[in-house]
């Protein structure tokens, strides 16, 4: 993998990157849409591509469940199984273990825990969780972590973060052991709100020595300011000649922000996973399309938007679907979204480029102002 | 509206068609996909293009109660409220009144009903009927007709057709009323399984005067061969410069057994029903998708096959979408079936073109037995 800082704006932390992986070249800072079961939820591979989709992210604890690592394997990989080309990342399943499992042990070894699906048991280690990624086959994969609620105390913050460097330790040991041809895994930086957790954590990761930086434990609950402060402050510890990844984020203005504060990549489930709850983002805020308002509306979701359902659909015809509980609903919702957010991602490449960021910042924070 | 018969096959009553409607041209025989509340499920417009849809049948009933004709029409209509630019039809509302309804009461004026959705009483009479589809602007539009649960006696049989051939006069009266500029209201034969009644209607109807005859009151739980001798005995009484229209068929057997009976159109759910039930038609008949055997079986649906899914997605990744329950299962399953009714109907024409239309007919009569 090789990384090139193409950029840096002036005013801010934000850089212009490219990642070349192994199916492909990522433009950053870029958005990566959640495809959690092998499928960005509701969209063909085609249509990903005409969104101009550069890489996306699938949950190992889902596909593990179902429909397992030894099937994807044999039927080529996550790339061959799903028939999508370009560049995945795969998170660890750490995640989904503790949001979804029904029940869980955490030891040193690793975690145990019971299928949210059928209640098998399943064990993962730091070890088998890279046995497992090798199989998907993504071109990025991460680390086990352990994963703190929020709030935690410093002390469980510490505890927890020491676990999960031991762990990327562990993990980072049995990737060199695999050796697997055009993969790379990433560190996690970990330490919730805790400045000297983070900067500990920044640095017992460099010292393992990773392609790439991500940051855990963030977007779980606290204040957005307080996740920018995080950022803010975590920075000048990562390495500059890496990428920086934001696990988890976020709303538009968090994308923004982040960028702001150096981070180069970014996954959410909100674009689709609001799409199919009726929420449309626009530059002027969102609408919730189930609104009576909207029943013989026939303006476009966003009258400023070039995506292909804003350039065709009434907001009217969006709302009825959505009423009738149609598929076609979650289908042009999760376009619309998804283009918005691609878009955004687009307009902050070009910022960069221009040396002119702080000023799409300025107006994003205005927009911001205005409607609050 | 115009039809054209531009040839017929010598052995079997089949005929190649072109009906030239105000949106577009249809070639006959034609199969009408299905899109019961302004939306084919699970399809863009876009994607009904591709697959060459000529025409699509649309809910009166659906529509009536959700978004209502009044939004609608102020929407541009069917046409400009979906975004479809094709020929379509739209059926009367009659068949969902007796199949969905909680509540109805039939007179000689029409039927009450009350909402499936909310409870809300409706009335529909031969004339609102009317009112409404020339509301929803479709290309073809259908009476209002009484359906007849299978099996009726002779008597019942009877009756109910009389006063759907007198509803037919009274939509007839107030068509011409209304005179709406490009669409056109078919008559729709019934009479049950009675050769004397469909007689009686078919004539009753041509008196009245339509450029369009449509068979109701089959596929509605009788065997098949029944449906086939009703369709055989009544071909002869219906105009040959005409089209005829099969309401609700049916399996592909069916759609090329009436093809040889004379039928030009067809409309049925089952093959985007059953695509949302994970039951995938293919020339050697049909395969259920979640059956275990496919966990790993990385052959297309149908080796023969051409469409989208099958030249690209994998049995065993089609099986793991329905099992997860994912949106992209009903989307591609979709894609599927659609593609293979649609192409069934391009070879029945190109097999009348090349005058050898029975040749079709006994391949797909022989397959039928190999598999039962």
């Amino acid at each position: 993998m090789k990384f090139e800082v193409l950029g840096k704006d002036s005013r801010t932390r934000a850089r212009r990157g490219r990642l070349h992986l192994a199916h492909g070249i990522v433009e950053t800072p870029v958005f990566m849409p959640v495809g959690t079961q092998g499928t960005v939820k509701g969209m063909t591979p085609e249509q990903l591509q005409s969104l101009s989709v550069q890489i996306l992210l699938c949950n190992s604890y889902h596909l593990m469940l179902r429909p397992g690592q030894d099937t994807i394997a044999r039927l080529g990989g996550l790339h061959g199984f799903m028939k999508w080309d370009r560049p995945i990342l795969t998170d660890s399943g750490g995640y989904q273990v503790f949001s979804l499992s029904k029940f869980r042990k955490v030891s040193e070894n690793g975690v145990m825990f019971q299928s949210h699906l059928d209640g098998t048991t399943y064990t993962l280690t730091p070890e088998t969780s890279m046995d497992l990624q090798v199989a998907l086959g993504a071109d990025i994969i991460m680390p086990l972590d352990d994963c703190l609620a929020y709030p935690a105390s410093p002390e469980a913050a510490a505890q927890s973060m020491r676990r999960s460097m031991e762990w990327a330790r562990r993990c980072s040991d049995r990737f060199r052991e695999l050796a697997p041809i055009s993969q790379n895994l990433f560190g996690i930086v970990q330490g919730s709100v805790y400045p000297e957790l983070r900067k500990e954590s920044a640095e017992r990761l460099i010292e393992i020595g990773f392609p790439g930086y991500a940051v855990g434990g963030l977007a779980v609950g606290e204040p957005n300011t307080v996740m920018y402060d995080v950022m803010e402050q975590l920075e000048p510890y990562l390495p500059e000649d890496k990428p920086r990844y934001l696990m988890g984020v976020g709303t538009p203005e968090d994308l923004v922000e982040c960028v702001a504060r150096g981070v180069d990549m970014f996954d959410c489930v909100m674009p689709t996973r609001h799409a199919r709850n009726g929420w449309l983002f626009t530059r002027e805020g969102h609408i919730a399309i189930k609104q009576a308002a909207y029943k013989e509306d026939d303006r476009p979701i966003d009258e400023g938007c070039g995506c292909p359902v804003c350039t065709k659909h009434s907001r009217a015809y969006l709302r009825h679907l959505f009423m009738a509980g149609e598929i076609l609903s979650s289908i042009l919702n999760t376009v619309h979204n998804l283009y918005f957010y691609l878009d955004t991602m687009d307009r902050i490449r070009q910022f960069i480029e221009f040396r002119r960021f702080d000023e799409f910042l300025a107006q994003v924070r205005n927009r911001q102002i205005r409607r609050s």
